[in-house]
């Protein structure tokens, strides 16, 4: 954990006041819901309150300071000078405290999650236990879980369940099961709708081990299709296809999404791609970089990203289709191992 | 919904952009990880993406904008004039990109909050039903479920089983089981440690129900206990009855937790409670009003409030009990029914 701190620290021209509780997490392998951390030159120190402090004290590396429940309130009063924060994060108004405390504060922007967006092997080992168990849960989902007259939301619970089962510490996130129409929208939750005969029903989701996430889509089918459903399962697969090969160290986020875009705009779905290709993730479901054509961000080796292409027909039904991938100098290796050919469940 | 933005409307001095996820689904019912609503005197703008626009038509009483992915980024560039914000919940930086982009920012402090903390009818109504999933996984828990010999994450997973079973959407938060001298950590996760006999086991959790959770304490016994636990499982009893005695509206969040204090500061266990009595709860598992020894708040009736005094020793053990209840003009409504007798399982 330590060299993480020391990397952080080639990064500042000031001390910095980390307040993200996963950044300080990142940093100090420290995980509590109130925290901070300030980096200096030549010392660490780690501020919590009495709930976490026994804890705290276990973090090698970093001096453990106990304060009031109100931590910020504290810092006020305590710290002084010129010091960094995080600007994207602190909200106005602990900002305007520190201020009033008299610190003279330099607003700073993502430099922890510069650093955490290019993951080491440990990271990217405890990633792929959690894309292992994500295949092996949509393994049994398909082969053992009954979809036809039940409720999404019943669906879900089996998602859960066997996460449990297969030795995740939990779901990364609440999943998505979204069948028919539901699945039109990309960010619907497991609702009481019955899952229906002929229907498409897109499943995101994904496993958190050990803190490390991963995050999975598949469109599975319920019965027999119609022509323009397996057309678009076609043209989403494409899609994804062109974003992976499109992926490498060097190429811009933009560059990336726009592979997969291109795919769907010359298609007869033109315009019903609405988010962008993906997203980083790690400790946290979204991270940096992002592949989107808002995206100012250029792929690293050690980057993990999601490609997640998808077609919505509002009121009718939706498909994505989401691996993980590690960006590689030449290339990705793509850990997801779950087919991607159009699934048939009962 | 709507009567809920109209009472907001009653509090400002210029229209409030409302950014708090939570407090957006308070006012409008709308539920999305990226969204805003401008409560101005004559209407309401719900503003939010491409993912959840189909989801926000639905919303009545508003008027609805779709916006590009950077909501912030869009707003700074569409809106102008003096405007409100959530100073405590706002980031610096998106503070600081609306200012440049011409609006007149105010900050403003908890008024949502402020109405969220008086629940309705129908929102204790809907917590009634949490409490009521929280009892029947409590009376299951100690009556179905082995707890000696198994590792405390082991029993946090069977929690989560019964929730469902019993009908919760979803665990209200991560259940804390702490074993032993875990449980002296008052907010560890549940871990590996496995459950010894002779043990005390602070159990921690609550259920989410219709979009309310509950907030339940008990700590469990694995067998004969010494003198001491017993003595300290006593005090912390008497001091939850004596906070629960001094709870109703006009009472100040600290007097009610002096009250408790009191009782375990005049015991052989002073000096071993290290946290506040208690706190609001509803849509969030913490919200206003909060009974501390730093609270500045009063209670009033419809608060919803946990009740939770405890005694940590650091490496040997931890007993909290806790409640939740509604605050009435002459006292409160306890709505949580499992026992508070020492409840011995195996």
């Amino acid at each position: 954990m330590s060299s993480r701190i020391e990397r952080l620290r080639e990064l500042l021209e000031e001390p910095l006041l980390v307040t993200n509780l996963v950044n300080v997490l990142y940093l100090t392998g420290f995980d509590s819901s109130n925290a901070a951390l300030l980096v200096e030159p030549a010392r660490a120190r780690l501020f919590t309150d009495f709930r976490y402090i026994e804890s705290a004290r276990a973090v090698e590396g970093v001096e453990t300071v106990q304060t009031k429940r109100s931590l910020i309130g504290w810092l006020s009063e305590n710290l002084s000078g010129r010091i960094g924060f995080e600007a994207d994060v602190l909200p106005w108004s602990f900002a305007e405290q520190l201020r009033e405390g008299g610190i003279e504060l330099v607003p700073r922007h993502g430099l922890v999650e510069q650093l955490r967006a290019v993951k080491d092997e440990s990271e990217l080992d405890t990633f792929r236990r959690a894309c292992a168990i994500t295949d092996r849960m949509f393994e049994r989902l398909v082969s053992e879980v009954k979809f036809v007259g039940r409720r999404e939301r019943d669906v879900a619970w089996d998602i859960t369940r066997l996460y449990h089962e297969e030795g995740a510490d939990e779901p990364a996130f609440e999943a998505i099961v979204g069948s028919g129409p539901t699945g039109a929208r990309p960010h619907a939750r497991a609702g009481d709708k019955v899952i229906e005969p002929g229907e498409l029903v897109v499943i995101d989701t994904g496993a958190n081990v050990g803190g490390y996430v991963s995050d999975y889509t598949r469109t599975l089918a319920t019965g027999e299709l119609d022509g323009e459903m397996r057309e678009a399962y076609d043209v989403v697969l494409a899609a994804q296809q062109a974003g992976l090969e499109a992926i490498r160290a060097g190429v811009a986020g933009v560059e990336a999404d726009a592979a997969a875009r291109g795919v769907i705009e010359e298609s007869d779905f033109a315009g019903t791609f609405g988010h962008g290709l993906g997203h980083g993730l790690g400790l946290d479901v979204h991270e940096s970089p992002r592949l989107s054509t808002e995206s100012a961000d250029t792929l690293a080796a050690g980057n993990l990203v999601t490609v997640e292409p998808g077609v919505y027909l509002e009121g009718r039904f939706g498909i994505r289709i989401e691996d993980d991938v590690i960006v590689t100098e030449d290339g990705i290796e793509n850990p997801v191992r779950f087919t991607k050919e159009l699934v048939t469940v009962g």
